[in-house]
């Protein structure tokens, strides 16, 4: 028997995305934001949706390029932080004890310790609400070679990306693999 | 050593979202789409994105209404299969075995047999390039009773929601939790 909640932001699983940017003063700055994910193929862009009142939100105003910085599990305390803190009275890469590396194609930061890094130019900014959508082209992607399988693909099982689950408000870990994607369902089809 | 790997639609975890819309007849259809999320807190959003040669492109078009339904690991294959398979050609519904219930609040079906649905009003189509992104406002969630916990939160550990894994073509399921939001990271603040 379904239940109805209300209009409540739910969606499974939800990511934990850390929004690397510069302000003016060249102040490396992060924050967490699980509203985002990939939103067109070609040209191959991501979107976040932040808060104006956020110090990420003028930076990349500003500087018009982000890094989206996925965390491994064990950097779950850091994620955690970046999404407290406000980079407006923090250095928060070393409170947390993380190296800002300067993108070498954009004007922007990504945490040296993650495993994998999006570079992206912002494309468009579209006004929802309390959140104002950003919408990147990812111009690279760096992988940590140490979480590639033998194929060249990245395997999530060695990222160990985090999900927020949002009703119980408990980050989450990625569990085995159930399936082939383009392949499981061929016995339907 | 981080590697540069090109410009890859690639973030962890991509959600499995299942598209619920009626065609001009009004035969249901659903798609699978990953490329999507929350997109805003007020007005409650989540965004979709899809190519203009989906059926299901049209029918959002048309009804300005879908469904997000979120399907257990026990569907991976029929959320497999309604990636591959068109609503131009084929009952999709029908060939899964799976039950489509009209919303009572918005022109779309939902998946019966899926654990966590939202019903959403198209508020906005933005053309990015190859996808087209709809921007939904959710104005319901329904949920089975049978995922939520004793305070009333859902679990996603019942709801048992499917990752996919851009990379390795995989689809993963999630963990265990490690962490409580808003909290593990304040021993650093």
């Amino acid at each position: 028997m379904k239940k109805s909640i209300g209009a409540q932001t739910i969606i499974y699983p939800a990511p934990v995305l850390i929004v690397g940017t510069y302000d003016k003063s060249g102040k490396p700055n992060v924050m967490t934001a699980a509203w985002g994910g990939i939103c067109c193929s070609k040209p191959p862009c991501v979107t976040v949706s932040l808060r104006k009142a956020t110090y990420s939100y003028g930076n990349i105003v500003e500087s018009r390029a982000y890094t989206i910085n996925i965390p491994s599990e064990k950097y779950v305390r850091e994620a955690d932080y970046f999404g407290m803190a406000s980079g407006k009275t923090k250095d928060k890469f070393s409170a947390a004890g993380l190296t800002p590396i300067e993108s070498d194609l954009v004007k922007a930061p990504y945490v040296k310790e993650f495993p994998l890094i999006l570079e992206c130019k912002l494309l468009h900014i579209f006004e929802i609400g309390l959140h104002t959508q950003f919408i990147g082209e990812i111009i690279d992607v760096k992988v940590d070679e140490s979480v590639m399988d033998a194929n060249g693909n990245i395997d999530i099982e060695k990222v160990k990306p985090i999900t927020y689950a949002t009703s119980s408000k408990a980050y989450h870990g990625i569990g085995k693999k159930i399936g082939d994607a383009w392949s499981v369902g061929k016995e339907i089809k």
